[in-house]
């Protein structure tokens, strides 16, 4: 069988090095870089390409508008499950013993709401709106018996796949910046008639035809753009400073020594580029280990920014929004200086994206336990839970309470039975799953205690004979590859205090800002491209044939 | 004395270091970057930041503008210079014995004349439209006695200093891009109030609170924008394919494995994604060595250009402009093949951006032939000419067939009065210049008869004390610093014929592109970004007191 892709199989080698310098040099002119680690100095810092691939990869057009139609829907589920206080606790206080993350999240929480009601009296106003920038990932999953091949072809594999969650990311999801300029630079290609191949014909020739690289297969994507819009939006819902004293702006929480800094930094220029409005939306970075040393708490609660250590004369700003872009790893939270950071951030009135509740909605076994029966309709109208439904798959606890944990335990021991599986910790980013047949080794080297920190998902098994060129400094390689498509979500939302006492979730804003598409190698479990495990990608969207 | 900046003496280091690291990141995500040389494989490449100063440097803004309006003049001047081939040839007969890349010019001038009139028919139709892109290079000269010191203050400083040309580039002028990407820099720095020091006011603060960076001190730069436009002009003038068969298209002619690619590709880019006029320009780039490969004369004049060695069905197009940034190496005329590159391209009915005889006039003995008085009257209206005088500075010869010519060898060979000039080849680009008393032993040391080669220019004494943080690969340095003003003239012009049968020329178009700002460590002699001798700047434009 002739593979899917849009490369002719004739194509001359010399055309794909042309591509592949063009490629080079449109990074380099468009910030499509990630800084080479351990290189930077005070005064010079070196770059090379983040891996892409080479030409745009196929994609039924039908699942990817399905994808972001979902998102709609899982904006409004993660927002109302993050103001689910009562579900999200029952559902990951166990955790919290075997995951310290997950532990110190809950005790920030904690903490804050005891301060904010400290010696009787609401010392600090509660910030009702939240905002969000989620990301939910999907691979394609193929219906078919994956061994009997011969007669698939084109369509009839479009009309076997569907689409199947990976992960939903709720907190400081990366990788939209990028996303986006990749997309900008296959679509400059294509317009630029870099894959314009008008080859002969020959008898032999096996190429297809009909599926060819024009500007209304791949999809436009301005992922840049919709994170910066909920911000701007956030930050306009905030309105004028409390303080009365100082500007608002918004201020973005990172890690230090980000390699990965031209991810970040575009959301920060779009902001301050911002023109819808009319006027430019202040936008300030702070260093993770530095927030107690740059902002103050006042005493209402307002949250003040002093770009240069509070040194006289120098402008301090109100914080309107936090935008996290760190806080998501364990360390973070080692010390009580760490803990303190994020109590100051989340105790203080600005608008947090996400609020430690949202947050707390990133973990795996959220999404594990989302694909309960019945549970999403705690949340959603039934044939809003029905749609998303589809997108779940056969998802295990690992605990030895439920039928369920007590069935997911005996698929991850069993060597036969876990080749089908992933195991997932709670911890966010790629590069710390477990895969098939390693599983039941990794669970016999750890206390039985932590297995309840991991969920048992079961493996996507991905259409075959997808074929791509991937570039990435490592190398290239011309393979079967495979797809993940993320679609970020753009929420703002109230909390609602409603009629039992509960707290209840109104949804302001609920968008679609963008999406990310990712490809590696078929034989590659991980996909993270920052690791050095995939590429960013466009998908040129395949109609089906009816 | 205070020195001269917009830098308040008190500013922490802190301050200049978090600036250091915005600046790194900002030139990361919009291609203020080069490659680093010889890091290129094929799948990937290395870029660090090109060397940019910290904060803008202080110019006077009526020499800013002056810079501006006298553009005009000198592309008038050089538009019927290249028009003017007995002038020319008479200016730079002498040469061709000694510089190989002016004898190389000449010979395809008269080969693409031959052939062009080969066999009594005029087989090629001539191309009566020239485009050019040139570059004419100020710096500050200070004429106050430079060592007496004192009373001198911001005032008396702007008042005592007046324009000095350095060079005029007429050919494959580089660096706009650059320049246009750091003034974008510096603006956006300004625009997000980085430069923006509200420092304590203490008793013995020196710092001059009338100079501070604001957006209106920082003139907008749109070289890529200009250099785009006039090759779109250009393209345009050509009208529809005289083969009737291909789409026309512009070629830009480049050098193999480019480092410096972030300032090419740009204008590429621009013209992909004209707006004005309602449809992007093709651009195509081929590398100097394969054009002849690339690339056909048809029967009747049109360069042909196939993007893919003419394999069969891929489109090819006919060349509506050539523009030319390869072929200012006298080892790319080395052999018959580098000649034949360059035959073709000029004997093509393509317009030139520029012409050959646009391209000697770039020698800097043409620079240094109009000094001469009443020269500049031959193509200019008396005032005119007179303004653009005021710009030149003591250029001599070295032939020993002139008095001024004896006079130069005289001050070139004598230590003492060496020390005041600067000898410069008909080379282009930096770092091929001697300097002061060098010069009478680099005489020495080369024979006599290649003298004439050189010219001898009196050395511009920059204004002392202006002050700034310069940043490169190489290092940060905190100094005095000397800057060059380049202002971009892009052009297009007519060779008509005159009355009495000489050519003459009529200029269609006379605009400023954009200009460059670089600065230098004051005690650094050469000036060449790439060549790690300066920074991109931005000028900060001061007014006079009156």
């Amino acid at each position: 069988m002739p593979a899917l892709s849009v490369i002719p199989d004739d194509l001359p080698p010399s055309i794909v090095e042309s591509i592949i310098t063009q490629i080079k040099d449109y990074q380099a002119n468009h910030g499509s870089l990630i800084k080479v680690i351990g290189s930077e100095t005070e005064n010079s810092v070196l770059l090379h390409p983040i891996g892409v691939s080479v030409f745009p990869t196929l994609f039924p057009r039908k699942l990817f508008d399905t994808a972001i139609e979902l998102q709609h829907i899982y904006n409004e589920l993660y927002c109302k499950v993050a103001e689910d206080e009562e579900w999200l606790s029952t559902t990951t206080r166990a955790l919290r013993k075997q995951e310290p993350l997950i532990d110190a999240l809950w005790t920030v929480h904690e903490e804050v709401e005891r301060r904010r009601r400290g010696n009787g009296t609401m010392r600090y106003p509660r910030q009702e709106v939240s905002a969000g920038v989620f990301r939910s990932d999907y691979m394609l999953h193929h219906h078919q018996d994956h061994d009997s091949d011969g007669d698939s072809d084109e369509k009839n594999w479009m009309e076997n796949v569907s689409l199947k969650q990976v992960e939903f990311n709720a907190y400081s999801c990366a990788g939209g910046s990028h996303a986006n300029k990749v997309v900008d630079m296959h679509r400059y290609l294509t317009r630029t008639n870099v894959y314009d191949f008008e080859l002969e014909q020959t008898e032999n020739r096996q190429t297809r035809n009909n599926i060819c690289v024009n500007l209304s297969s791949l999809p436009r994507n301005r992922t840049i753009h919709g994170i910066a819009s909920v911000l701007a939006s956030a930050h306009a819902m905030y309105g004028p400073p409390k303080s009365c004293q100082h500007p608002t702006a918004v201020l973005m929480v990172v890690q230090p020594n980000n390699f990965n800094i031209t991810d970040e930094r575009p959301i920060e220029y779009a902001l301050w580029n911002w023109e819808e409005g009319g006027c430019p939306i202040p936008t300030y970075r702070v260093e993770w280990q530095d927030v107690l040393q740059y902002t103050s708490l006042a005493e209402t609660g307002e949250l003040l920014f002093h770009p240069n250590q509070g040194r006289a004369g120098r402008k301090s700003v109100e914080v309107s929004v936090v935008y996290h872009r760190a806080g998501y790893e364990t360390k973070e939270y080692a010390d009580e200086v760490g803990m303190e950071i994020r109590i100051r951030l989340e105790l203080s009135r600005a608008i947090k994206c996400p609020s430690i509740l949202g947050h707390i909605t990133t973990a795996k076994k959220v999404q594990q336990a989302l694909v309960v029966p019945d549970v999403l309709e705690r949340w959603l109208a039934p044939d809003r839970a029905g749609r998303i439904r589809e997108t779940f798959f056969n998802t295990y606890p690992l605990d030895n309470s439920t039928p369920t944990g007590v069935r997911g335990r005996e698929l991850a021991t069993n060597l036969l039975a876990a080749d089908n599986y992933i195991l997932k910790p709670s911890l966010e980013g790629g590069g710390h799953n477990i895969y098939g047949s390693d599983i039941p080794r990794f669970l016999d080297g750890i206390p039985e205690a932590q297995w309840s920190a991991y969920i048992l998902m079961e493996r996507i098994r991905s259409p075959r004979d997808i074929y791509n060129v991937l570039m990435s400094s490592d190398g290239i390689v011309a393979d079967e590859v495979v797809s993940e498509l993320g679609i970020f979500g753009t929420c703002l939302w109230k909390s609602t205090n409603s009629r039992n006492g509960g707290s209840n979730c109104e949804v302001i804003l609920n968008n679609v800002g963008g999406w990310s598409f990712k490809t590696k190698d078929a034989l590659v479990d991980e996909m993270s491209v920052v690791k050095g495990y995939g590429c960013f990608d466009t998908p040129c969207l395949v109609d089906t044939s009816n």
